[in-house]
């Protein structure tokens, strides 16, 4: 059995985790951490695990933690994971890391966008960006994985064969993305009470979204050149699911069938990911609560543009799916042990 | 491998009993009956199933089907199993019915509250009541087990052991039960369009709820006297989740501890259900998803009465989940296979 | 023009104030305040108020306040309002408070259930309950009005003919009651956030709900006895709406007839007030927006109980709309005036 | 006072077209047609009517119809109006259409989008396409007025002065909007189903959409040039509302004061439309239940494209609110008359 750490696991994403852990069949929870809630029962903060974990949650002692653990996940705060790693720690264990402190290569973009100075850059370069699909080879052999984060994640598998096999222009990308409220956190926010969620849309982070930079670089190692691109985020009143409504315009000569092949060359294969027949897009609620991404698209013959729309669930596939699918990757377990929950709808 | 057909595959009780016996490793479904969608792909309809399900759907030919399948799951109208069931059909698989059509053993009160002709009376009395916690030693045996309704299971096993105790006035039993709108079925009906059911709360079936009868037979063999009670449903612009508060009189001379003392008496052992702690509640989110039935209680020395509240996940522990356990009675094995799932939230 | 006054115009129930006075044709907002948002325009914190309202928030200077306004509402926590309350305000200007300080007349009962000191005993006697449609014959000479409780606006209007011509026992009242979120407030709570609420149900402040005294104090009035019933509020996913489900057994001999004939003595001329039609029940959603209570029941026969239902918007005729129309009073003014919303649907 | 009839009055568009003319100073509805539902009271179907419409629906007896009302709202499905309209009704009566048929001039256009044969394409010349801020001159004398889409309104009114002014490429136009439900109709269809569109969010209509040819025609009257341009709907979880997130390349050169500026130029005196402060972008929830659009803008210098955002309520400035607004523009009334509500929040 694995030992899994756990920090921060009272927010949704790490509670997710926790939950799919205890549904892992080669995986347990040996620490939930939680500097909110220490001391507290894990099961009173999330009533769900009542009668399924006992824990108390405990606070984030990192030793004690890199000695319990074969892998520690932390579902932190931006700037956290990157202000505690050490080689006494790695020597250790291995960090799946869901904050964003590892997912940039350039030092320098990281502290732009994201408004703090990065603790630990001299791990950057050996961390490896855990888009399982596309670098599950690199992961096999790291000590840090920077998991991706929920936006990034849709929107770069709904574009990557676009991009790789050169059928779109990038410098036309436009994502246009939709994100249920648990994207949010758990923090206690005006802007998050039901009431101000509930009946409303609105776009947010635009222009700025810190996801912006993350989508840039996974997008130009695809295409061999710096992309710059247009990303938008919105709220939906809904707990779980994001929808990523991707545009570019096809490069002269681009037909249908380079579309579906492309796809097809590197999805085909891909258990998590289910490209649809051809014209069907995805939803989210075909997708809600399993580790799937969906995609499709549609090719705009007025337009030249093809809308290439991707759809996964932000807690899953988004974050606590992945970083799961990334420890089955690191500790060479199958890669959907613990990770086959079919979509429940309704 | 247990063989299992399922009549009514397209509704959402039928569609959720198909992604759990998917998810079940001893059973697999071998038949996916649909009159609406015959000869479409099941994940055409269902489209979380895309690329987990290949099947089309069929037709609901007994004959073959109680062939090729060791039970067949009825998740049907009323009537519908009525209509079909037979002594040849009987001697080949056994019958789950997800309908009212052998719930209530006196066949008038079916024909009064249901407004239809019984059309197999003679297969009443040896059809078993598949509250699984309350019946399953005879469901052992069984040939036909009538999977109960879904606001009578979260009813039942809510105020069960205060009946069964005689802690309570029979006379005095009141429940005010709040569901999700997927109990109200996959029609297309305006009253159930999205724009009627959100933002609205109302009563419905107020006095003449078919749920009724079936509530006051069981918890009538349960206080060894004939109960007529007030059961009033509401329909709550969420997906799923039932909430039944349960309002009685308590005796005169009970006190917590005896209350306490008879729900752990009856349910101590049992897996699915979740006695809170003194004064906490249940929530319909700290069940969804799962086949757990939560169950809490408060007492208002002020009144005298017992406020107890149960709750369940409608479409599993009050329909498909409930009608795998009973499978797994009937098959022997343990009761809980494939009914692991965690509860998920959010 | 009557000039009003709002402290606390940022809470729900405050804005909603706000919004209904900047369409009422005789009356306008002098004063906005608001603690948690001084000196920001009152328009970015509710920004549906955009090139409507151009104030900005003030503090809560009473003094002034009473000098510039003809009448203050006190949109505030318990306690605020009989802290400040002073013979030098009332020679001044009316209260319409919206919190519960002067709704109940036995201090020491109120004292129990807020949990908090009464700091203003000597104003309870003379402050009317101005629940309009059963006390507006005194409201009108009245300095203090104690606005009543959402939930205790429905619960009493849909009982109140009941009680008062002794057509049931009023030892049997069982209130169970559903409201919207938006009856939680503004406060960045946990509890109420998106996720926390949406696809959920659930029992809060069960045999402790503050409302239950206020109930039982208005209709031991009518009843001419003391009354002790139950009142359990749920928290619906929705933004706004209440609906009370009140069940009470029917004294011996008591008919439909008699039932109609107490309801349309007491509403008939109530243009607030709409009673459905025999056997219909009313639903939040035709409530909404307006400042209508919608009531109907049915009478189970089997059971020999009544159950009377009413809904009403929780903002509106459960507090802000009720408050104008105490005002109306206040003031000399037709009652509906600035009130005649119509309800939105969907 | 105006006598309007409704032709479609039990839709959701007709509906809350009844609503506001019930709560118009200067109208009244004197023919509340419905074929779904005639001879039934418009109340029982619209139950926020109770006790304010007395009225029952009618046919669509037009000869009659003419002969009563000045004005009359066709809300019904498209080829519906240009079917029925004849020099004899318009010598009696006007015209505001909700549907589509009036709204393109190229006969062809229409007869591709919409896959039907249009009845009365002598009738497209003088109609007018009622988007009130821009066509309110022409609109004055008009017989026919189209009433624009609910879509193409937010569309059209947040693009138009980038166009008109010439600050960005219309060949880079793209629009992703998002509707809440009420826009999909009242129709009993399995995909509008509380239970499919709750926790669900999906493009729709992709590159086909029907209300692209609209903006497009629109938008390239402004341009002086033909415009092609994508428009991906995608469906929300709530009743109401429509955000449409614009993207276009800004021209080389053009600054953010020039932004500001044409949007100014265009809307500074228009009272329904509300220009944000720079930086801030719409809501739907700030708009619902009023005439308002409200439109804000991000420029990226990145990309150097502009992100210009619109809200409106679909049901009021999308249908049955610009309808009045043109009513009243066809009468000689001040625009805002009966059309002055607050938006609502929570």
């Amino acid at each position: 059995m694995i030992k899994a750490g756990i920090i921060g696991s009272t927010g949704y994403a790490g509670a997710e985790l926790a939950r799919l852990l205890c549904g892992h069949p080669e995986a347990e929870v040996v620490w939930y951490g939680s500097r909110s809630y220490q001391d507290k029962a894990f099961a009173s903060v999330y009533q769900n695990m009542f009668k399924i974990v006992d824990a108390k949650c405990l606070d984030d002692d990192m030793d004690r933690l890199s000695q319990e653990a074969d892998v520690i996940f932390t579902a932190t705060p931006q700037g956290y994971c990157a202000s505690i790693i050490s080689e006494k720690i790695l020597e250790k264990t291995k960090i799946v890391d869901l904050s964003a402190d590892f997912r940039l290569k350039d030092v320098s973009i990281y502290e732009k966008w994201y408004g703090i100075e990065h603790k630990a850059p001299e791990y950057i370069k050996e961390a490896v960006y855990g888009l399982c699909e596309l670098n599950r080879s690199i992961t096999k052999e790291a000590r840090i994985v920077a998991n991706p984060g929920c936006y990034t994640t849709c929107s770069i598998l709904t574009l990557y064969p676009l991009v790789k096999e050169g059928l779109i222009d990038p410098a036309t990308i436009i994502i246009d993305a939709k994100s249920g409220t648990s994207g949010a956190g758990r923090g206690a926010k005006v802007n998050n009470l039901f009431c101000e969620v509930n009946e409303n849309m609105k776009a947010y982070g635009v222009t700025t979204h810190r996801h912006t930079p993350e989508i840039e670089e996974q997008l130009g190692y695809a295409a061999g050149q710096e992309i710059i691109l247009n990303f938008t985020p919105h709220l939906v009143p809904m707990n779980r699911g994001i929808l990523a409504t991707c545009y570019a315009s096809l490069k002269t000569g681009v037909t249908a069938a380079d579309v579906r092949e492309a796809y097809e060359k590197w999805y085909c294969d891909e258990f998590f990911i289910r490209l649809r027949h051809d014209g069907d897009l995805p939803e989210t609620r075909w997708v809600e609560g399993s580790n799937y991404a969906d995609i499709g698209w549609r090719i705009d013959e007025r337009t030249g543009r093809i809308i290439a729309v991707g759809a996964i669930d932000n807690l899953v596939k988004g974050a606590a799916g992945q970083a799961v699918q990334n420890m089955n990757i690191l500790f060479g377990l199958e890669e959907k042990t613990g990770l086959e929950m079919i979509p429940a709808f309704p």
